[in-house]
């Protein structure tokens, strides 16, 4: 018996938050939603924080295993909890630290908004 | 004769700007550079603006052209201008109005760093 964890494969489902950006203007309501995404990773800092996490082994990481970007720990986590509250990454306590990983279905989601704008 | 332009049609390619975000950690560089082009989209109203333009029938639109977003027109025209400074829109003055169209390559290397993140 093997102790490692197998789980599921999920493929990243593409959330149906709005049409590609070239379909039709977005309503106030589906922009402001799409935007705070957006301005989560316009942030070079977050972008750097978030790109750490998401090539880090196992695609996941704590403050402890993010040292390299400039910034102090207490703000590392600052800006973790801000790409979790803007839904890009997910979150879980083990111990004393807090495991950051990437929420596939989200990035999948505005990756299409833009791909299929750009395609078309 | 018919005195319709015929564009090529081109292929977006997608920039060599970056990896996908979860190959390695972006370099400050490589942040600084990417970030500006999420901030752009990180703005509800500009991000409905971006796509007007988008979806405006022939792929391009002047300020003219927009109206329903519930800005006064100087204030769109700021928003387009940002939108181009950040690589995302090509302007092209014709008379008395410039009009804007989607850059394509840029929307397609943004979305190629976030879809590439989310399926692996």
């Amino acid at each position: 018996m093997s102790n490692v964890k197998v789980l599921p494969i999920l493929e990243p489902e593409t959330e149906p938050c709005c049409p590609p950006l070239n379909e039709r203007p977005l309503t106030a309501e589906e922009a402001e939603r799409t935007a705070v995404m957006f301005k989560a990773l316009g942030d070079p800092v977050r972008l750097r924080l978030f790109s750490s996490v998401a090539s880090h082994e196992g695609g996941e990481a704590c403050v402890c295993d993010i040292s390299d970007v400039g910034v102090s720990q207490p703000t590392v986590s600052h800006h973790l909890k801000k790409l979790k509250e803007a839904g890009l990454l997910s979150s879980e306590r083990r111990g004393t630290w807090v495991y950051y990983r990437v929420e596939p279905t989200v990035l999948a989601a505005m990756g299409a908004l833009l791909t299929k704008a750009a395609s078309a």
